[in-house]
């Protein structure tokens, strides 16, 4: 089989969509975006170090993450936002890989790319697109999340990831905004161990 | 983990869906609807046989395929009438399982449940409902077939399978309608073989 790059976070729905495609007979690379404002990607490195798949680090223009908070600051929500910047991070890794991958579940609202956006970005860069996690829903992941993987759970203002949402607020508190006005409290989970099977 | 229960034709998506869902922990059966008009469920227990899981059929009652087929009648093509019958299996096997399965594509059309449906099916009958093809794409999924199966692919007219289509073409043809003129000819495949991995 090809080998499947899958975008990673370091949370439980990257690591287990790498499982899922591992299993499959997919070589894994996990790949993890910064935008050079935060050493975030360090956290998502500790956890590929523990399920066990190579990582690496794609540095991409700030300018996009600048453009995200532009369009978080104009609507006064994040959703636009993070969908504009997942969508750009699809298009430029799709430039590189053949097969690409990321954790998008069946009950996310955003970041998610519609049917026909899948199938736009699959034409246009004639790469394929995998969402191991979207015939999943919510108590399904939840059984599989806790069969496989010790979680640390947090705040999203304590815990440490390595997602866009980390690299947004830092830009937003650089530009003298609170990121709580944007994105609401809420709770974010990290892997933090393999459970024996 | 949970017995997950996998709609079974014998065809490749409900093959390899079994197999993502086996991978992940899950006791598998394979349960292949039947309505008592045509014997056609023992070409999924032969493949079930071949790629290993217990296979048990389900009998439902022939006024559910009567009316799908009243409905393709109605409309002169069969879509309606194949989603009809696969909403009303699923309802009704959701009643005795607590996790069930399809080979619903990404790329499919019908039968396909909308988000919406799938979240009703689930917090109506408290049950898990999983797709696990529905983040994979067309020809990300011609690899994973060519990779996992032997395929025997024929005209739809001349394979014997297990799936809905083949007991409605029956019933049409009981009603002196020529099944041609509403399902437009189209190759349907069956896995015959694992292949070694």
């Amino acid at each position: 089989m090809n080998k499947a790059y899958v975008l990673f976070s370091g949370g439980k729905d990257s690591s287990l969509s790498s499982i899922i495609l591992s299993n499959l007979g997919y070589d894994i690379e996990l790949i993890t975006i910064n935008f050079g404002v935060l050493d975030s990607y360090i956290h998502a490195q500790n956890t590929a170090k523990i399920i066990g798949y190579p990582h690496k680090v794609i540095r991409l223009d700030s300018e996009i993450l600048e453009k995200s908070v532009d369009i978080i600051l104009d609507d006064g929500f994040p959703s636009n936002g993070i969908q504009y910047i997942h969508k750009e991070t699809l298009n430029i890794i799709s430039d590189d890989f053949e097969v690409i991958a990321d954790g998008t579940r069946r009950d996310d609202r955003v970041p998610k790319l519609s049917h026909a956006e899948v199938q736009s970005l699959e034409m246009r860069k004639n790469v394929q697109y995998i969402t191991p996690l979207m015939g999943f829903g919510h108590k399904t992941l939840r059984n599989l999340v806790n069969n496989y993987f010790e979680i640390s759970e947090k705040e999203s203002e304590e815990l440490l990831k390595s997602d866009y949402e980390t690299e947004i607020r830092a830009v937003l508190r650089s530009r003298g905004e609170n990121p709580l006005d944007y994105f609401p409290k809420h709770i974010q989970s990290r892997v933090v161990g393999l459970k024996k099977r």
